[in-house]
């Protein structure tokens, strides 16, 4: 089959299709996207080499008796190993020993087709087009920092990062009727927030505040620094991105105020198929364009550009 | 009357008697404490220029007509303005305005008389004694940890820190049944831990470990450091002590593990008071010394010594 391998360089290639594991499905892979993280890795994240990419929808192609046989899914990407104290306390997703789906000991879905464990597996609801299913993963990473800072409409929220991510988490949040404010430094991608309740601002124009939450999606030490001034006491920070190099943090600016700094990553699946299910959220305007697999060198080429939004990638098309 | 003046460096003095203002009461300081936090203002902490020090228990002696007169009372340090947004919100301890009892603004307790407002004040139960009533602030900052970090008896913690406040945090962390470990440089220190269900490690033989919570008290840029690792995913690191310098914060360390690091500082005066009435908490074994407040300086230089736990001033005694 063709797929988008990485071994310190992406190339396209042929490989062997995949043999699903016990307890494993083979998925054909319908779609694919570009995430940010994907890009990380041609920087030599994690270290990867392999398969790249883990946002996919698909469809259950084996084995031949498996109950998921001919359905249409989504995957979650964290591979625990079943054993340790964090998958039997359902932590899988942190376990220590896990892989990850296309960045860390498992081939991902930058290809004509895919293993995954049966567990990882969602259906996708028959009404969910597939450039709709597409953003489950991501999507439901934008849910997570609600579960990490619930949100009333008595909350204002600011969120940091008009990237894919933080339009999404702005989308999400602004759902529940929550004051939510979206920062980012490009006009084009604030336009996309503002028709959703959100009010925009240019990171550059953004008034003083006073914030209950924010969210740092922007993935600059920059985002942090001012996370910390518009945060109010006892509000919380979430650090929705990761970046290369380290913060130079003041104790006093949590322990005075009595502000959270809280984590978090990946995100639930089933909430996300269902905002997108009931047309709550339609992340389709973030699509850029669409490259077939053939092409999925250029596909990165083009999701490196900056202030660039969603690149998928149709991996149906080299059959 | 006597008192505690700090003007760059500290000086016994004699100065005039406060006179409280609308709303606040005259405090006849019976026992003060001094705190690593007074130890700070020495090196220049908020460049607070006053009477020194905040712990402390006394009787309410004016004005006549207060429903306070003859109270024997402790009081919350934190004097909001009243009448800002976070005031209003039930947050004056965090008023950006505010005051502080021998920290910000605000004459302190090392002295015959302190004022505070009375909605400041808390009744200290007959039952308790005054070097248990001493107590009140530093025990009820412990308890603000189980408020932003609830334990269970399912709960694992670590503190770090075998100081007064780290011993205070594992004693009343342990009063809930959860598994409380202490970590310390200090083998006398630890000693007082042991006996009341916390078990204790010299912080260098501390064994590898996966805590749901890590409370940080050890003041020290390494504990950051050593808490995070110690941490589980999606676990919380509670920081309970500033120092000065700047914590190099790896933003992956966060995100990656969903790790929150949430700040906290004063805490509640009721329960701390309940804990001390009905001897669930008895922090007499921190005392090491008591000094009259003729001899308040002689008191400062002793808290300093390194490894050094609690060092009381009596100011009654200067009569």
């Amino acid at each position: 089959m063709l797929a988008l391998y990485f071994d310190g360089q992406p190339a396209i290639q042929e490989v062997p299709r995949p043999v699903p594991g016990d307890g494993e499905v083979l998925v054909r892979v319908h779609l694919a996207g570009v995430c940010r993280t994907d890009l990380e890795v041609l920087k030599g994240y994690h270290g990867f080499k392999g398969i790249m990419g883990h946002e996919f929808v698909g469809e259950v192609a084996g084995p031949e008796d498996s109950a998921w046989l001919g359905q249409r899914v989504v995957g979650e990407i964290n591979i625990g190993c079943g054993a340790c104290d964090l998958c039997r306390r359902g932590l899988a997703g942190h376990c220590r020993q896990r892989r990850v789906l296309g960045l860390k000991d498992h081939d991902g879905a930058f290809a004509q087709y895919l293993t995954l464990p049966a567990a990882n597996l969602h259906a996708v609801p028959r009404e969910v087009l597939e450039v709709l299913a597409i953003f489950t993963e991501p999507l439901a990473a934008a849910l997570r920092v609600m579960e990490v800072a619930p949100v009333s409409p008595s909350t204002r929220v600011l969120v940091m990062g008009d990237g894919p991510l933080g339009l999404q988490v702005s989308w999400v949040m602004a759902l529940s009727g929550a004051d939510v404010h979206l920062a980012g430094h490009h006009p084009e991608h604030l336009a996309l927030a503002a028709p959703r309740g959100v009010a925009t601002f240019l990171s550059t124009d953004l008034p003083p505040g006073d914030y209950d939450i924010v969210v740092e999606a922007s993935g600059s030490p920059s985002g942090l620094e001012l996370a910390l001034t518009r945060v109010r006491p006892r509000g919380t920070v979430v650090m929705k991105s990761t970046y290369v190099g380290r913060y130079p943090l003041d104790p006093a600016a949590l322990v005075v105020p009595e502000v959270s700094l809280v984590g978090c990553r990946c995100g639930p699946f089933p909430g996300a198929l269902r905002l997108l299910r009931d047309g709550r959220v339609d992340p389709r305007p973030l699509i850029e364009r669409t490259f077939p697999l053939s092409r999925g060198l250029e596909a990165l080429t083009y999701a490196q550009r900056p202030g660039g939004l969603k690149v998928l990638i149709d991996c149906r098309e080299a059959d």
